[in-house]
């Protein structure tokens, strides 16, 4: 059904992009994707209707917090519905015929580049090139018919724009893995399904002393487990801190439900993001 | 005293930038500096004996943290001996005799362009151009004969550079300040000033529930403050983090050296980063 809207998918980058295997892992096999130049994009496309769903990078184990989609998050108000994890690994991909040693350039996201400092140090008649995607960067250089450029992406992107892997696993660190979440504008009734559900909640504390830690309290105080603890600078208030917290449990829990009620009175704001399920 | 190391401090940027008006503020107008194109730069001249001292910006109030400078700050052990913070804002600096009407490109640092989207924005003829550094991008206009070329730096690189000021203030949001840190190889014994000091610690919990709560109860506990709390990923463990707090007070208060001593039994990894007097 093209032009369908229902169940379509927005993602930052390129089919073959981590986002897309993200996506796949998350709604099937079947989807309708809706490939997006920016993370700006991807939320306007949900926020416009041209999407039901957003998957949007939101952690990575060497980088850290995805800051601006924090911050999207905040700003949009969507639902957080879904969670997976998806393993990072760089392939360094040509166009068919070209040779490793006619490399002279190589393309991807600024973030994979970084994340492949030491095959440029060893290689350093490659130059690293930054690009706004790492399948896009496959695309382009095998649409293109530079006889010298290379791309740093995924074997999914290499697969689908028909390039070759020269070199596998390039990347500095095999531990490197990113945090993905499935967004939809409403909130839906949680499923009745059993197994390890998280909440995530974003807060500012009034400013006093010790606001933070009797906030961590309304957690502490019910054997409620936090799995991720992340500070964000307030706009238009230097110094002070919106914190955003992950919770093991469903917001529909009575002990979760009753920890946000206490959080709620020593905090100037807080917001439900969404409950979920991590898809593993 | 030409080739003199004593006192010399390392910044990255050129004269003008940001980081280069807190030096001037951390240790005077009588600065010998040392420009470095990149953090890590900075870092490698005071570790090699180039500089005594760094002067890098660790957080920003519409940006957030700087995080690269926290990863090299636990990577080189230096002491935090000083703090301070600038407000940042931003000019639209050209050679002299270049007009308004003829401006095509802006160069300056990134994060200074994506401050002053509002201005690109309103003037879409004007394109904005990446660059190493804001007053960097000053010194390469001034010395460039390119008709069409502006920068976007303090008034300091105007002036140190010649560079004229067509636009003042171009900045999205006045409420813009950088925090930077002083830096130094050893640690000093610390003066006997009075007034408001700061601690800065970085540790990492056990892997148990409530562990983050715990830690922060050993300054709650003792009514001692914090101003600042940061999460970092730990490189080799997946989904577990580093924290960096600020704690309201000296190191060698015998409050604070219990709840070090306190927090040193509840975690796998404590440092502290240094204990320094703000300058305003």
């Amino acid at each position: 059904m093209p032009g369908d809207v229902k169940g379509r998918v927005a993602f930052q980058g390129e089919r073959g992009a981590f986002s897309y295997k993200a996506a796949l892992k998350l709604l099937g096999n079947n989807i309708r994707d809706l490939p997006c130049a920016s993370f700006q994009d991807v939320f306007d496309a949900v926020n416009g209707e041209k999407a039901a769903y957003a998957v949007i990078p939101i952690e990575n184990t060497l980088h850290g917090s995805i800051h601006e989609n924090y911050d999207h998050l905040l700003e949009y108000g969507f639902r957080i519905s879904g969670e997976t994890k998806v393993r990072i690994a760089h392939h360094l991909i040509v166009r068919p015929g070209v040779r490793f040693r006619d490399v002279r350039r190589a393309f991807s996201h600024p973030v994979a580049l970084n994340q492949c400092r030491l095959f440029f140090q060893k290689h350093s008649h490659i130059e690293a090139v930054s690009f706004y995607d790492t399948a896009g960067s496959v695309k382009m250089i095998t649409e293109r018919e530079e006889p010298n450029a290379a791309a740093i992406a995924s074997e999914a992107a290499a697969e689908i724009f028909g390039g070759t892997i020269l070199r596998r696993n390039i990347e500095d660190n095999s531990r490197n893995f990113t945090r993905f979440f499935l967004l939809t504008k409403q909130a839906k009734t949680l499923p009745s399904s059993s197994g390890a559900w998280k909440t995530s909640i974003v807060f500012s504390t009034k400013n006093v002393a010790g606001a933070l830690f009797k906030a961590m309290a309304c957690f502490a105080l019910r054997d409620l487990n936090l799995s991720k603890i992340e500070s964000r600078p307030l706009r238009n208030k230097p110094w002070e801190y919106l914190f955003y917290v992950d919770v093991l449990g469903r917001s529909d829990d009575i002990i979760v439900q009753n920890a946000l009620g206490h959080l709620g009175e020593m905090t100037e704001f807080l917001r439900v993001l969404g409950s979920y399920r991590p898809t593993p």
